[in-house]
């Protein structure tokens, strides 16, 4: 007996699964105890369906995605076509056809995830996704099996590989932010427009997803602050280098007495930090947790082949809990109610990055607003004057929320300072 | 309910069980979904009962065996006393009076594995051992769960934290061997015979154990060649450091043509290597592999909390099975017939450190040796004679393990040449 799949959308990632089930066969069918076999593929349309037959793709296209659903001998549907629509109504329907669905579509998963985790609930099938959190990385099936037993603390990562391919640029070869967006355009690794990697959107989404795993709490997207790399300058970098730093885009979620806090944001990594080493378009997951204590979970973000890795452990998971009469189970059970955690619990130490005007009195000025919001600083570097504008870096002890607030406001009400850059600073 | 557990000795490790039991209890308790109880404990003698008991543990201690044997309420033992005997002895029993057993023993695992891992499958229970390799890191699991997808073709760990923390002195700090001992000696990370971790027996514990999980092959101890750390000089570690590597212990599983080949033996890592970062007794578990490509697995290696956290996560898994009827299957799945490699397809590069007398064409002569068995040379440095003595270093593009063998025979076979080091050279 096999088990039939049906693959929405053949684009790169989806093309790798034929590729493993064919290449490692022997040992997904060990691990799946079946055969699996890949019996229909949805297209766009017909144009789309004739190129791939002329490339010589032997599979049995379709174009309407209902001789998928309306096929009883279909029993895992794979969606991998990305984007909101119409992937959300496809997987909606595939589920309450009663199809087990996998898909890598952390955009949908981050925004709508509770809703169709409810419905694959509610229909007794398995919606698995360990694709869509730092795509061949696999952490979420490791979080729900083996740190079940770990109770976490915290979790940082940097998990997305365009941004961290950015700053590892800008780190190593002291490129600006548009030559390394210009060469990660170059090489693929950037859209045309990328929004959403550079300004920590794509990162924020996994962070949403983390936070279930991780942390049991089902955090929304509107709940993750999420800063990106474009204002990072030469000058910030070059700083951070000279303090024993790496800066790198890095998502966090933390517990803190009141509540869990998710955060994306440009973060000066101490160079001893096993994230500081973590470069090009590799991502990892840095977990600290009561048990453990520190672990990591390193490898490529996304690629045609790691992402289709993931996605096909997942189709042989549920290939196996099928024949166990196990399915159904939720991908991750962990769950305790939402509580964000309150601004005075949420701490950390800063990078301010400040233009004054070249006169006298202006640090002081600026040490003085920091020291009415109760702030104590770890080290001032006051750095060559240009053009009569002097630029004051200043790195603060643990502070929390509410004091980085006020310091932020106060510094950009005066007129005469432009507050340029603040990033976390991770150590202390 | 609740599920029953025993502890089979209450050392470090074993204290650390009823810890997270009671500090992550909600979270084990979904996981496992069921209550876990520690039910009774194995000791020694009465005197180690009685000083427990004062120390204030609350635990229904036993002196016999077979109090926990002969006990029907008792579904899971959980053996942490290490060595082979009585270990062996009473996991055996256990596993023959339906008991299911978790278990951190890897010196026993790697010696006796298979018939304990066939005494379990003959009595339908598990048997699991996710702390017997590189303590904290969940690695055993997620080869069988996330890799079963995907089709590895090299495993390179530094599996030995001791051996670890001590190369990690010899490196950063120029420590000698004995100095780095004498510190890991005093910081109880070495033992007062240091044997099993400086040998690399302890990693060559652990090779067996992953070939097993990571390429479904039974290797046997006596199968992996071990070398170990003992007679690194700072020398060595000067030039590797020139030549731009990191020197570690490292175990490495390989796939050839002709079969696979494990090892453990002083490696050079070119400094931008994963590995090269892990540091001090943290360990790590690189993977090279057709679809995720390169992923590393990293965390701590030993200590309490950590391996009671991989131990708890095998409880809770049991639990879980139990619950569901699906309990029994072997913890590794993947089997294939042990095929080992041979010699002509071990490759690897090399490097060469060798005394000779301070004399006109000694080099010459030592050139001609590798040049004798075919081996072209990518590094030759002649180092400052003393006491009329020069130190040669060569470093060799891939040879394999017939030249290799030639080589180091030549070289050893001139009464003047001394061969003080060979090691395995990665990144060509």
């Amino acid at each position: 007996m096999s088990i039939k799949i049906a693959l929405l959308g053949f684009g790169t990632v989806a093309s790798g699964v034929p590729f493993l089930l064919k290449e490692n066969g022997d040992k997904i069918r060990q691990a799946a105890q079946t055969e699996l076999e890949v019996a229909k593929v949805l297209v766009k349309d017909d144009a789309e369906k004739e190129r791939l037959l002329a490339a010589g793709n032997d599979f049995h296209f379709v174009t309407n995605v209902d001789e998928i659903l309306n096929d009883d001998d279909i029993a895992i549907v794979v969606e991998l076509m990305g984007r909101i629509e119409p992937a959300k109504t496809f997987i909606s329907r595939a589920l309450e056809a009663g199809k087990h669905v996998v898909t890598a579509n952390k955009d949908l998963l981050a925004v709508h995830g509770t809703e169709l985790i409810e419905l694959a609930q509610k229909n007794g099938v398995a919606l698995y996704y360990e694709a869509a959190v730092a795509g061949g990385i696999p952490i979420l099936r490791t979080l729900v099996n083996s740190l079940a037993s770990d109770k976490i603390t915290r979790v940082l990562g940097v998990v997305n590989g365009t941004s961290n391919f950015m700053m590892t640029k800008m780190v190593d070869e002291g490129w600006s932010y548009d030559e390394a967006l210009a060469e990660a355009q170059r090489l693929g690794f950037a859209e045309s427009d990328p929004t959403n990697d550079v300004d920590g959107i794509d990162a924020a989404y996994k962070m949403v997803i983390l936070s279930q795993f991780a942390f049991g709490m089902n955090v929304k997207f509107e709940e993750v602050d999420h800063k990106g790399i474009r204002n990072i300058t030469p000058e910030d970098v070059a700083v951070a280098q000279e303090l024993g730093y790496v800066v790198k885009l890095v998502g966090s979620i933390e517990e803190t007495p009141s509540g869990i806090t998710a955060e994306v944001t440009p973060t000066f990594l101490p160079k001893t930090h096993p994230l500081a080493s973590v470069n090009g378009v590799m991502n990892a997951v840095f977990v600290e947790s009561i048990g453990i204590g520190e672990s990591m979970y390193y490898g490529p973000g996304a690629g045609q082949k790691p992402t289709a890795t993931s996605v096909v452990a997942d189709i042989a998971r549920i290939a196996r809990r099928l024949q166990e009469g196990t399915i159904g189970k939720a991908f991750n059970e962990y769950s305790r109610p939402v509580e964000l955690a309150q601004p005075e619990d949420i701490k950390s130490s800063y990078y301010f990055a400040i233009f004054t005007p070249d006169e006298k009195g202006q640090a002081l000025k600026i040490v003085d607003i920091f020291t009415q919001a109760n702030v104590s600083l770890k080290q001032i570097l006051q750095q060559e004057a240009k053009d009569n504008q002097a630029r004051l870096v200043i790195i603060t002890h643990s502070i929390d929320k509410n004091q980085f607030d006020k310091v932020s406001a106060d510094l950009s009400a005066v007129a005469d300072f432009e507050l340029l850059n603040t990033f976390k600073v991770l150590g202390e």
